[in-house]
Parts: C-alpha cells; sequence; structure tokens
C-alpha cells in the first residue's frame, strides 16, 4: 500500500465519475446537512456553509470513498473481500461498506492505535489483524492477508474510486449552495482534496479550492511550492487524520487543480475546534477544524465578504483524552 | 420570582395554545432537525427520535418559550423591556427574544456563574445585573430593575406563555415522526415537561409522557408521587439545568398529565452524555442525557420495542471543565 507510481497513461476521475459515484453510495451513506453559524459568521465577515461530514456514517467522509470502492468492485473480485491497514477513519469506513455488500473486510491496526478506533473497525464488522507499529509491519500485514485471502486492497487517498467517492460531499454542497465562491477542505493523504477539486472545477473552474494543513504537517505545501511530491514522517500535530503524506494520485491532482495551499497553526486547530464545539454544538475532531482555523488565522486571501464552502471531514475525537466530571 | 400561588381560575395552556405559539415564534426559532442512531437503537433495542434542541438558537429549547412570551407581549408593556435572573440558558434566551422584537432586556446574573453564561447572556444584547449569589440577592436584584425600569418580569417556567413556547418543540417532533408511542424529556423547573405533556396528550392520549430527573434532584419525583409540590435545596447534580425545583403550574400540569416520573444516576448521566458525543457527534449538556440515562438505566416501563421521541434540551457546556490538546 506503499505510494507506487503513477500507472503509465493514467487520467484523473472527472466530475462524471463523480456523479457516477454518487449514484452508486446513494442510500450507503447519508446525505449529510449543512449548517452555518451566525455567530462564526459575525466573528469572520463571511458566509460559511458547513458540510458536517462528521454527522456521516462512521463518524467521517471516508464512508463514500471506501463505498463507492467496494461497490465498484466486480462480483469475483468482491467475492473475495477487501483487506487495508488503517488507524484512522478509513478501517472503519471499509467496514461499513464490505458489510453493505456482505463482503468479508480484514483491517490491519497497529497495537499503538487508540482503543477507540480498534473498537469502532471490530464494531462495523471488519476482521481486525493486530500488528506492530511502523509502516514497514503494517504492510507486511497486510500483504499476509492478502496472500491468505485474495482480498483487493483499498488504499485510503491514492485510488481513483476512492477520490471519486470522497468528491461526492463537495457535489452535495455546491448543490445545495450554489452561489459558493470558495471552498476549503483539509488535506493529509490527499483523498478528499482531490475529489473535492475534481468537482468544483468541474462544475465551475472560477470556483476557488484551499486545501488547508497543518503547518506542522506541511508535505502537501512543500510539494505544491516546489512541483514534487515530498513526504513528512511521523508529523506531532493533534490533527490525527492529517498525518500522511500525498499519495502520487492526488499530488497530481492538486497540482493541477487545486488553487492554493495554506498553513495553520497548533494553536489555531484547538481554537477552532473548540468554537466549533461551543458555538455549532456538534463535536468534530481536530482534523476536521482545519480550515476554519485557516480562516481565524487570516490565511485565506479574498475570504471577506465570502461566501465560503467548509467541509467539515469528521468527528471521531476519543473522548478519554477530555477531562470528564 | 419566587413561586407564587395559582391565580384564582388558573387554566392550564391547551393544544390550540401551543399552536399559536408556534405561529408566533416561526422563522424566529430553529426548526431543529430529528436525529437517529443506528448503534444506540441496538444497544437498547428500541427506536429512538433525538429532537436536537441542543441546535437550537443559543443552544438550547429556553429559546422557544422566551421567544412566545415576548412576542405575546402587547405593544406598551414590551416598550419598557423584559428582565429576569438566571445562571443558565434562560437568560441568553431572553435576549435573544427582546433583540428579536427590539426591545431591552435585563438580566441578573450570580457572581458566581459560570463566565460562559455571563458572555452568552452578554452577547445576545442583554444588560446584564451582577448581584451575589443567592435567591433572596438574585429576586431582590430583579425587584430594583423592575422598580426603574418597569420591565415585565419573564418566569423560566412558572409562565403559560412559556410553557406554550417550550411545547412547540415536542409538535414538531409529532409532526416529523407520527407513530410515537411515548415522549422523553428532562425536568428541572418543568417548562419543557408541561408544554410537551400538552401537546401529545392533546394529539393523542395514548402517547405516553414521561418526565426524566436525576435521582440527586429528585423534587418532581416526591411530588409527584405524594401529590405535593416538594422542592428541593442546591441539588448536587452535574445536570446544571435541572437544579431547580418545579413551580406552581408545572406542578399542576405534571399532576394531571404526565404519566410517569422516573430518576437516574450522575454516572449514567455521564455515560448517556458521552455516547451522544462519541456515537451522535453532537454537544449536548448533561441535563440533555438525562432521559437517555433513563433508558440506559432500564427506568422506563415499555421501552423495549417502542418508538420514543427524546427531547436533547441543550448543548451549552464550559468546555473549560474539560482538558483540551
Amino acid at each position: 500500500m506503499s505510494a507506487a507510481d503513477l500507472p503509465p497513461g493514467w487520467r484523473r476521475p472527472t466530475l462524471d465519475d463523480i456523479r457516477a459515484a454518487a449514484r452508486r453510495i446513494e442510500g450507503r451513506v447519508h446525505e449529510t446537512p449543512v449548517m452555518h453559524c451566525a455567530d462564526i459568521n459575525a466573528m469572520l465577515g463571511c458566509d460559511l456553509f458547513f458540510k458536517c461530514e462528521n454527522l456521516q456514517r462512521i463518524g467521517a467522509f471516508k464512508a463514500r470513498g471506501a463505498m463507492n470502492a467496494v461497490w465498484s468492485l466486480g462480483e469475483e473480485e468482491a467475492a473475495k473481500g477487501v483487506a487495508t491497514h488503517s488507524s484512522g477513519n478509513h478501517g472503519a469506513a471499509l467496514a461499513l461498506a464490505a458489510r453493505s455488500r456482505d463482503i468479508a473486510s480484514w483491517v490491519v491496526v497497529p497495537d499503538n492505535a487508540p482503543a477507540v478506533k480498534r473498537d469502532s473497525v471490530r464494531r462495523e464488522g471488519a476482521t481486525v489483524i493486530d500488528c506492530a507499529p511502523g509502516m514497514q509491519n503494517r504492510e507486511s500485514a497486510l500483504a499476509r492477508v492478502v496472500e491468505e485471502t485474495g482480498a483487493t486492497v483499498i488504499h485510503p487517498f491514492d485510488d481513483d474510486r476512492v477520490i471519486a467517492g470522497q468528491g461526492t460531499a463537495a457535489l452535495e454542497l455546491l448543490h445545495a449552495c450554489r452561489n459558493l465562491s470558495m471552498l476549503l477542505a483539509p488535506v493529509g493523504g490527499g483523498g478528499l482534496i482531490s475529489g473535492t477539486a475534481i468537482t468544483a472545477k468541474g462544475q465551475n473552474p472560477s470556483i476557488k479550492v484551499i486545501a488547508c494543513e497543518p503547518a506542522a504537517a506541511d508535505d502537501t505545501k512543500r510539494s505544491f511550492v516546489h512541483g514534487q511530491r515530498l513526504t513528512v514522517d511521523a508529523p506531532d500535530t493533534i490533527a490525527d487524520g492529517l498525518r500522511a503524506s500525498l499519495g502520487q494520485r492526488n499530488f497530481r491532482i492538486i497540482s493541477e487543480l487545486v488553487d492554493d495551499v495554506v498553513t495553520v497553526s497548533e494553536a489555531g486547530i484547538i481554537k477552532a475546534t473548540r468554537l466549533v464545539w461551543e458555538r455549532m454544538r456538534i463535536v468534530i475532531e481536530p482534523s476536521a477544524a482545519v480550515p476554519l482555523a485557516a480562516l481565524l488565522e487570516d490565511q485565506v486571501p479574498g475570504a471577506s465578504g465570502a461566501m465560503i464552502g467548509v467541509i467539515l471531514t469528521g468527528g471521531n475525537v476519543d473522548l478519554e483524552a477530555l477531562r470528564w466530571s
């Protein structure tokens, strides 16, 4: 599941692929609500429309990509099941998607993943394979599963079907709010921002698409500026969903379609997370707060007075890390 | 604002009063979403429909009652403004309602109220009057405001207009979900459960209405059992919205219309709060979790297999009390 070179002749998914994904996953994922918040608009002097993927099945947009990938498989291929390694939301998403098609799934989870994540993968019906931490161990555990089962590996972001699925969030958002001039989404491996950019630019090239990432995990910013895919190693950010480095496909799509990449501080991420909890009364994970942090830190040119779509990517937080009572 | 005797000849508000309130406040409060959660349904073996008043304006159902009260005032009366004392959501709700009618509001807030609550009242546009803690101090500070301004006092729960306004939450819920056999709501002073019972029994007397309260603040349970209004003094419960004792009107309505009062442990409240944050990814305050706690602690006869409406009353939590980062 390491980043392979792009297949020769690869072409990026199109708006039609995203529309096909939307039809494929319809009724299998939620059409999530779009919320707005007068308090936050007043603070920032712009008009924000939040696509609430924290209220998606398994609590994250990842359900879209995994669902599209699983339902894109041929019958024979599907019958052997699907597999991935994940310490985060993609594992639960793939398990959910497999269950919806009544096929098996295997998810390799490193020993050091939070119990809450492992429980969630298991609850969705996957067979959890424990392994020692580290990418090497994860890859070899996954290779063993594939050898034994013939399962198809579904990469969390460097996969055309996954990218097309993630693009359906922006499709719904732009359908619900037709006058947005800008879309903001976080970037980790790049699945969501890739699908978002394809959707937005396919519908209206004048919509600005801005990728937002923690300064502490700024491989996308550096890759974007230098015109080559650079990686980041175990970055120290509270935004645990954004620690991965950009995939090959994702780098290509971002280079071609995204207007800008902006970075935010850790303090800004925490502040933005709290603001959403307090003023919108919804639970988001820190990764989901990165675009709002970019607005709070005034990193987004042209935001003032604009109608802006923001994808709130997920709401899976380990509440054990908070003090209760 | 202490509990006065009922006026002679008092009759409780009717379903028609609640329908009139709904027309009066339409467009001035949100029609909040109804959410369901497959995980929680599976845990409990029933089918729950959550009316999300945490997503209401000011983050609590209180916006409904205050809005109805303020817009029920005659022109002359309204011109002098409104006043109340509050350490919680009613203060912000009254300030919001007054602002919506472009009239003044004064809210007496005890010194020991959390800063977050005082800020919220001020943000909504009220003049905040600080006073020393204790009901006597609050009452006399409020009396001074009324003497100086001629403002109308709006009681947080022992008020027919407020009760009618609170009943609109159940009206919307029963409109959205037509086959509910039971409604659960928390009880503190009793404004919400009174309005809820009038709505439900007015529409269909066979719908069971269950009031849920912390065992540590069980004045409603005791009053219900003994057939007389008993009070509770400064109860020690995490459910800070439910510390008030039942009002006169509220006691009468509950005695006449509510089917049962059930109580829950503090541990149950915390567990239910966490469950909603984790599985539904929305922020609720502990008071709002009391009905779910009653289901988790198996205190609700007939719940198994039933379609049950649950009012999630509010989402104003002091996040300072949680550990962040």
